[in-house]
């Protein structure tokens, strides 16, 4: 066999069994492979941007890792955004670059250049295997890397000769070792223990958070009068009716700031110090009030319910009942961020798992679906636009249920190629696309910064309207079977649709136009 | 004024006078000063990768740096590809990429990332700014370094405060002072002229390369039965009738090393030693042979005409009569790879520039528009796929004529955003989709590695027809006019029809499935 089946067959041995893959020539080695690992799944994607996302999408729902497969520098700077937002997901990734051939490297050739230069800013795990009998044990060092704790990109450069080179079959294939999470520290602990008996203390969650979670953070707070606030951008996160619902930080440095401004100790549980999401004239940036003491109990990927459950023990902190609410009606009359929020809680079937990625057009979902049905949540972890349809798509993989992506029209034509493999696979997954016609938050920014634009130069950098994009016909083209909504009946009527009917479907949702 | 306003008078003071933007919150205060800025035509591109191959098209053709403006390092990363393309063009390009404030750097908000580590790949020039009384001298440099020679990626970095900061407005705006290009080393000409008069010698030509490069190194290769070659995937090339033809290259290695096997010397003019564009088993990567010597008379972006009329002179080269040859003839019926290239051949106007990222569809391009109306043609200089549709929109934006873009399906996807904006600048761009639902060239290397593939992971890694995508559907989504072509009459007349008519029009190829 050669470097490119062992590979294959070290990842299936550690339970790498998705490839999302754009690939090029020095990484034809590695699909010939395929046809040799009914165990590996290869999905095709025809934009690396989507290959990586669907990769963070997987391993936010399934904890585990899939594999990508990218072509040289060129198609790891095509996933580099995903990438990102996986990297402040802390989510586990094995990401594959085909590189020239180690001899071939001399030569400076045309789509040559530093990959490793590229990946360093991931901040995650690197190494170029040299070696065709190192490819195997170099691989299952990537995947043990990718899970940490906290989870990682790990990026794995296999140089075309090192796939194509014969390899001897081990008897075994090298098994990934993974590090156990820290304990949570005693200390720590009581400290938190004390402050939450004696301060004004405010929970701060991040990263994955189950409803268990979310229930024991509010037994807590109710026992010793503290608060349980989630960081704005969580990885995933149950929520709906049944659910404990957290505080979440502001998006906005002015409201947040606001929101934390008489608590005198914070305790990190999964999550970092919070700060502003970008810097603003005369507008602090960090979050915390500056006499405030920060607890760090558990790091980002660290172990989240030990800690919770520990607190609950110390605190004797009696159980809950759920809080309840209305169930969500469904609206009528115009298409508006109100009832488009309305219809989509109203119609929610149980268990389904939502990449959010509506921005401005999402204002009154979190409202709006605090009783929906239960459902996990997943949103934009590190920023880089156009993350939701590829997350949406990995989710999809990784579950047997349905996915619903709720993507504004600007967002998405950042990595729209993901609607192809939607189809391609068969994914039950809804996509609404929000059409709005404007970089809606960026008129919002606009005046945040303390810009004052008037003229028609910037309006038309803001503004995504001429001409129109015909969401829908974008789906319908790559194979998705689109219908455009342009009052709440017929947003919950295709919504209802969607969920009876196996494979994508997308709902191009026609808003007020956003303008400054 | 502020430092937003500062930049952009620079850029206009120094003949920068286009920016390709994709802003976000970091970028607005350069987004309004667009608005005292008319001298600074604004283009939206919806995606960064778009935005940095509109710039590359744009210098191509202008010979002038146009800018970007990109947000932080995700965005950066999503214009990478281009940029690499840009790098290896020896193009100048001035990469504007906003940051977050200075003092917020501190804090490791979730958009940021070592944009530096990002940017030295690109092997250009890179600033990060730091105070707002220098971003005018910064910018000045920035162009400075873009011109090179040869030109480079000049990426400057502009945190958010930066811009926002109050500027006194200078009595002038600081000058790019542009380095001259090297003088043709006298050294090297005698050796050069005393090669050509004695050993079995090929002109190796590359970059930028007008009619008149042509003619003089045909005169040279006349006078002394030496060869003018062409590297395979120039900047820009004047082609067509009554303009001298270079062989080109082969991008196939070995026919490549048949092509050199008989050269005694190679004298590069404007072009690096020739590679193989990959390495595949038991095929060499350098590809003038061994014992053949190698004479580096104009390094890239270096002064080819010059040199080549030095020779010229050195030689009393005489002049030759153009080479002439059939005009084109419209072809009929079945749409071939050979049709295709017969009805692009044969509706040409005179003026019009190609960019090629016809891949395998364009086997036999070449040929038939050697006699076509003389044209301006453009590669994919740094083999990072969705170069077309970008380099076309930028092309277009630079001159006043007539831009053809072909354009294969598989390479369309990864920048296909690029037709909204040439729909809403108006742009006189002429796209054919060449749709054969098939990673062509994959299916084709994939032989060419030594890899055997005979299942159906593999096959559905190389297919794209599942589902089919609908090009013409794609672009009129994003406000392009499109027809669909299924036989070579319906492509003549499409294409005569995009010439007699404003702005961008897009012509879906149907040709028969490639596959295997």
């Amino acid at each position: 066999m050669n470097g490119a089946r062992a590979l294959l067959a070290t990842l299936a041995a550690n339970d790498v069994n998705v490839c999302f893959a754009n690939p090029g020539t020095s990484e034809m080695h590695f699909v010939a492979a395929l046809d040799d690992s009914p165990e590996m799944r290869g999905v095709l994607c025809l934009f690396e941007g989507v290959a990586t996302g669907a990769a963070d999408g997987f391993a936010r729902v399934s904890g585990r890792p899939a594999a990508t497969l990218l072509h040289l520098g060129p198609g790891l700077a095509n996933g580099w955004a995903n990438l990102h937002n996986a990297r402040r997901a802390h989510v586990p990734l094995v990401n594959i670059v085909g590189d020239h051939a180690t001899y071939h490297a001399a030569y400076d050739a045309p789509l040559q250049s530093n990959i490793e230069s590229l990946a360093a800013p991931l901040e995650g795990w690197y190494r170029r295997s040299t070696a065709s009998d190192q490819l195997a044990r170099d691989t299952a060092d990537a995947v043990a890397a990718s899970y940490g704790p906290p989870g990682r990109v790990a990026t794995l450069v296999v140089p075309a000769d090192v796939s194509w080179n014969a390899v001897d079959e081990p008897r075994s294939w090298p098994r990934a070792e993974r590090s156990a999470r820290a304990h949570v520290d005693d200390e720590e602990l009581s400290l938190s223990v004390r402050v939450l008996r004696s301060r004004r203390t405010a929970l701060l969650l991040g990263g994955s958070l189950s409803r268990e979670h979310l229930a024991l953070a509010h037994r807590v707070a109710r026992a010793t009068s503290s608060r349980v606030v989630m960081e704005t951008f969580p990885t995933i996160v149950d929520r709906g009716a049944g659910v404990a619902e957290p505080e979440r930080l502001n998006y906005l440095s002015e409201f947040a700031l606001d929101q934390l401004k008489d608590v005198e100790t914070v305790i990190l549980i999964g999550a970092r110090e919070p700060v502003g999401f970008f810097a603003y004239p005369n507008v602090a940036s960090r979050l915390v009030p500056d006499p405030a003491e920060i607890i760090d109990l558990v790091a980002p990927g660290g172990d989240v319910g030990t800690a919770l459950e520990a607190l609950v023990d110390a605190l004797s902190a009696p159980s809950l009942d759920a809080e309840r609410g209305d169930v969500p009606v469904a609206p009528t009359g115009d298409l508006t961020t109100q009832s488009f929020a309305a219809a989509v809680a109203a119609t929610l079937p149980e268990g389904v798992i939502v990449a959010d990625e509506s921005n401005t057009s999402g204002v009154h979902l979190a409202g709006a679906m605090r009783f929906a049905s239960p459902h996990r949540w997943m949103t934009l972890t590190g920023g880089a636009i156009g993350y939701g349809l590829p997350v949406a798509l990995g989710a999809a993989v990784a579950s047997q249920g349905r996915v619903l992506a709720l993507e504004s029209d600007g967002s998405m034509m950042y990595t729209l190629q993901a609607l192809w493999t939607m189809a391609r696979e068969g994914l039950d997954v809804t996509v609404v696309g929000l059409s709005n016609r404007s970089y809606a938050i960026l008129n919002f920014e606009l005046s945040r910064v303390g810009a004052s634009a008037t003229g028609t130069q910037s309006a038309r950098m803001l503004d995504i309207d001429d001409p129109t994009l015909d969401l829908a016909a974008l789906a319908s083209a790559q194979g998705v079977p689109s219908v455009r909504a342009t009052n709440a009946e017929e947003l919950v009527s295709a919504l209802e649709r969607s969920y009876a009917t196996p494979g994508p479907m997308f709902i191009e949702a026609v808003l007020p136009k956003r303008f400054g």
